[in-house]
């Protein structure tokens, strides 16, 4: 049993080390030698973990979005609106800017990367699901009109949402967190009219 | 002269190269050997004509958008209708694709890179000023209210046609070209109600 947690331990500190360097150097500088470095290991051990920089990608897509999902489920158990549900998302601090550093590098790799596609697709449909709970919950309260169709807001939402973080991506500067929240607030008013 | 023609033709060829790898494999793939090899020349030819990957990334972001903005310059030449100059923008086939992963890979670098933020920055600008064309081109027309803000609904149609490609980027198999279109132009037409 600590062998198994050991192990697991192992691969969250190796893919901790990708989602740093992937900040600061972007998904390009990723090499097994800088990641054996940072955790203070040989590349032999780096290879004991994972597969391929393929498979440490996905296993650190995995856990960054695992983060995400589990703040938007606690925003559904805490009964926020959908709107404080959403505007969580949005990068307006550093460590939700480094999730979407990982997200944005991680939609650049290539389509023909079969298993890349299974996690991409994965995340994008437990992505959707959390926002149709978080707009059911609302049309429930009669905060968001329940005649519109919930998979439709949730999809024009996550529209909202990712185009915002490119936005952002682009000029950080330009997007401080209250235009950021703003700009959200506004588009997801029109959303659910 | 000629000398002047063939660096430039070089670049392109090597820019060509880079897209390619980055479509195929990721930017996570990309390695000076592999480029020197399908462009038939040795690495050192190479540095030659780049002084890093960041380098040759910049150069080749710089060439995809350019091809992007010359499509929206030709709708607004042409006088089309601002949603058909954005939906020009949107991925709905493998050329347009294409451009989008090369984004996506370029916004996953991370923000340190200080080249790469002024290439960012001017990037996110000349798409919004094109935009901001298309849009008073049709407030002009009497086809969009004449009263809203052009860089406001630039701003947020530059949200959703990137929102849409997120989305696309992770199930394309979901978002073939109706859909994608449908959604934009539901999605467009609150934002000039």
């Amino acid at each position: 049993m600590p062998k198994k947690v050991d192990h697991d331990e192992r691969r969250q500190s190796i893919s901790d080390v990708v989602a740093d360097i992937v900040f600061e150097s972007g998904v390009e500088a990723l090499t097994i030698r800088d990641i054996a470095q940072r955790v203070g290991c040989s590349p032999s051990v780096i290879s004991h973990y994972f597969n391929s920089k393929l498979d440490m990608l996905i296993f650190t897509h995995r856990q960054v979005r695992g983060r995400a999902e589990k703040g938007l489920q606690r925003a559904i158990d805490n009964a926020l609106s959908a709107s404080d549900g959403f505007e969580r998302l949005l990068p307006v601090d550093e460590p939700r800017w480094r999730d979407w550093y990982t997200w944005f590098a991680f939609w650049g790799v290539g389509p023909d990367q079969e298993t890349m596609n299974e996690e991409r697709i994965a995340a994008s449909s437990d992505a959707t699901n959390l926002f149709i709970q978080l707009v059911e919950a609302d049309q429930r309260r009669g905060r968001i009109n329940p005649t519109l169709s919930p998979i439709e807001v949730a999809l024009e939402t996550q529209t909202v949402v990712n185009g915002i973080a490119t936005l952002v991506a682009q000029s950080p500067s330009e997007w401080p967190a209250e235009r950021q929240i703003a700009h959200f607030r506004k588009m997801f008013a029109r959303i659910v009219i």
